[in-house]
């Protein structure tokens, strides 16, 4: 090589090999690493030596128009050969590549929507402009878990005007829908009570009585169940935007499974890191609930609210906090929100994990004889708690028609018709194994845990298994004696009856029995 | 299965299979995840299955009495095979596990000390209580990373309160060094200019001049070396906290790498997080440094601070600011600290990679005539400030003292007994690859961008090439001609050649050149 040879010279003796030339053949090594896209590249690969890529870098992966940004981890072992690419399980189908694919791999852009966060930080409010940026490049898979955690780190501290911001913007991440009607009305519970299961009686109570209740509910992420679990069961609950409108058009109400109807998706992104970092924030709850009903055209919302010491909202002071919060950003969207306040002490009905629960509904629609009445008390309010909001009844009024409804047979024959127009109504199978855990001393139930009973029927293997899951016999308050059944573990294999069971000796004060007789 | 049995005969009937006599089989699967540990398991594997672990979630990995904190990645194809549980690279070396060895796997216990970051969030200062349980957690690798990019998002708000427990925390996550001497001196620079090598020179003239210098230093993180890198081409530098103090004690100084000698470990994990966020933190940097220099025993340390627009400190205002932190933290801990503000605007020195760099120490150490001046006055310009500060010379005399033991010869004498002392000095070797480029008209340089610079630099190789490298022939305000050699570009491959090129060729402003004649 000559001194002062110009760069075009010198490229021009040295074998072209641009970045962009390079491909990789894509290999789909079955890593699950959920939502995470996670790419492997060989540590001797020329691109990665040429690049200077290393682990942990983020690298922009593309095929033909099509690209994702995913997190590399170098491969110094046989799993990948030379030329290959390997692709986690979401990575490969986010990309949507198949055996036999070539992708170019190169350096992810700087996040520039990420200045925004900092500037918060900083102590400069997020504005429209800067929520719109970032969930533009969240969207587009740009921000990194770690980068998504400090977004959500940022914003536990959020103004009234911050928190409309990051609704509306929230709100517009997917499809937003309109409807024809004057009312729009739904109900969302926030923070799980095993058991309750409302939403499927008061989606065919109002729907019966003529109101659109397009409902959308999620799956059990951290429960036994979700009401999307537990509706599926009885009918098919994955439908797209345009069946789910076609059965609304029809019944006047839905029970689907919100993950594919695309409103608000930015929330499942956001969801999962705050999960893990289990950071409990109002505001943004607030914003990931309300960002749903606006996205979905909600006029009016009832918002259950229970109260327990294991419940989310553990006391009046944090409930009448969460209420400010949500009523103001309401507000804002000119939404009709209602928030009602109710127990959360134990769990709702008798069943918990999806085939137990839809008994519980059923029987409360079917009016059978011993059909759990705390369950039937609920979705009877909640029906009531809406049409008093939308159609001017009297509190009395509302609870009458509802009842009316409920125990003429019209909200059972609605809930059948959904289930129909959703694609067929289903039958209950129940598991095979179970076992009775019963009182070891006469006594009146004091306490029960709402976590550790979740625990025990997730432990079961619900919702996995739909018919694995806990009964419940005997709520706070009942006197029970010496042997007497507490609740029954249903498991669809031994093994699984017994985690459950060897988990519940570990914790035996899931439910405590103040001891004496009567 | 009878009802009412009791659970001690159900868990006889049942194969006896309590989780903690599970054991799976380690595999390397040679997988780099940098720092993360990760692991992976067969998603039919009987303990996914019955502890419902899924990918993502925190678990223990126990051998004998050691354990990991790790995430799950679940795998779903043949990479492992059944009682198989695979380890990345990181994950492997921190448990310290060899082929046949089998591990118990649990869940990771819930992470309490993340309730002092949310009740920071929520407004509650962060106290030394805090501080320490959160510390404990993070060194024993109970943290993810999201949960420490949390923490770093939670702490750019400091208090002076907090930011003097957060570093007097940090300070006691590894060793704390004692020595019988009135004064340990130190410098640190803060935000890296290429080539600023002056440690290399302030060291021998402090140590020759009978003061107490145990200087470590850090290794490249994103540029083309650090000292620790420049330092390892003429002398081992990776010396166990003994050997360092017996190199200190016969030397009066040493320069060794950081890494080595666990003084403020818990830094490492924090960088790596912030580095990934590009969170630039001053209250946190300040903190990072100081605690390094209270654990490494320090009294006077000189912090330099460049400043230029494309440097770390871009502007007066910033470095004040800066400065205030620093100076209020370090009277906390009676250390005597002195702020240095420097010229920022472009390179140090000749060099820019290990082996340049290190030419360039030796040159001003030997007194060649061609030596950079730039260098040699920057050198000696903070071995005068450590030396007012401690021994109380005037700034002139201090200034030619340290004149008069660089000139005589004592400087480059005490830094060859450093290198032996450290391991036996090594000679320079040049890389064989080189391309000039040149003025493409007659000038004056107006402009040198450090960080595009340092990116040519990386390209070709340094510091993993340690020959790598660039150098620059006109420093700003040089008049040049057309044709004229502006900088070299040194590699050890051609291929490493003709990357750097064809970043430069998209980069040409990274020296800017204001045309005319003289």
């Amino acid at each position: 090589m000559k001194k002062n040879e110009t760069i075009k010279e010198i490229r021009q003796q040295i074998p072209q090999k641009s970045l962009s030339s390079f491909t990789l053949k894509v290999k789909r090594i079955g890593i699950d690493t959920k939502k995470h896209l996670v790419i492997y590249m060989r540590e001797d690969c020329a691109l990665c030596k040429s690049e200077g890529f290393r682990s942990e870098a983020r690298i922009q992966i593309s095929l033909g128009e099509r690209w994702i940004i995913a997190t590399l981890n170098v491969v110094t072992s046989e799993i990948l050969k030379n030329h290959e690419i390997g692709f986690s399980e979401s990575a490969w189908v986010k990309l949507g590549v198949r055996v036999g694919d070539e992708v170019i791999v190169s350096h992810a852009n700087p996040l520039d929507s990420f200045g925004y966060v900092r500037a918060k930080l900083y102590g400069k409010p997020l504005a429209r402009s800067g929520f719109k940026n970032i969930m533009k490049d969240m969207m587009e898979g740009r921000y990194s878990d770690i980068q998504l955690s400090s977004f959500i780190t940022a914003c536990v501290d959020l103004s009234q005007k911050e928190m409309i911001a990051l609704t509306k913007t929230m709100s517009e991440t997917g499809r937003q829908l309109k409807w024809g009607h004057k009312h729009i009305v739904d109900k969302h519970c926030v923070g799980g009570l095993p058991g309750n299961r409302t939403s499927m009686l008061v989606v065919p109570i109002l729907a019966a009585q003529g109101l659109i209740i397009p409902k959308t509910s999620s799956r059990a992420i951290t429960s036994p169940s979700g009401t999307a679990d537990t509706m599926e069961v009885l009918a098919p609950v994955t439908l797209s935007m345009e069946a789910m409108k076609r059965v609304v058009e029809k019944e006047g109400g839905c029970l689907v499974w919100g993950g594919s109807v695309d409103l608000s998706p930015i929330d499942d992104v956001l969801v999962q890191v705050e999960r893990a970092l289990d950071l409990d924030s109002s505001k943004q709850l607030v914003a990931s609930v309300l960002s749903k009903k606006i996205a979905a055209g909600s006029t009016d919302v009832v918002i259950d609210m229970p109260i327990g010491p294991t419940a989310k909202v553990r006391s009046k002071k944090e409930a009448q906090f969460l209420s400010s919060l949500f009523l103001n950003v309401a507000k804002a969207f000119d939404l009709n929100l209602t928030i009602v306040v109710t127990d959360g002490r134990q769990p709702v009905g008798r069943g918990i994990g999806p085939v137990l629960e839809a008994r519980d509904v059923l029987s409360v629609l079917r009016g059978d004889e011993d059909a759990p009445q705390d369950l039937r008390e609920r979705g009877l309010f909640l029906a009531a708690k809406i049409m008093g909001s939308c159609k001017g009844h009297t509190p009395q009024a509302a609870l009458l028609e509802a009842k009316r409804i409920l125990d003429d047979g019209r909200a059972l024959k609605k809930f059948e018709a959904i289930c129909e127009a959703q694609g067929g109504m289903r039958e209950l199978h129940f598991a095979s194994f179970k076992y009775v855990v019963t009182a070891k001393c006469e006594g009146v139930v004091k306490n029960i845990d709402n976590r550790l009973i979740a625990r025990i029927a997730k432990l079961s293997g619900a919702p996995d298994s739909p018919s694995a899951g806990v009964d419940l016999h005997t709520p706070l308050g009942a006197h029970v004696g010496k042997g007497q059944p507490l609740f029954t573990i249903y498991a669809t294999s031994a093994g699984e009856l017994d985690h459950a069971l060897y988990y519940f000796e570990a914790h035996q004060e899931v439910i405590k029995i103040r001891e004496g007789s009567l």
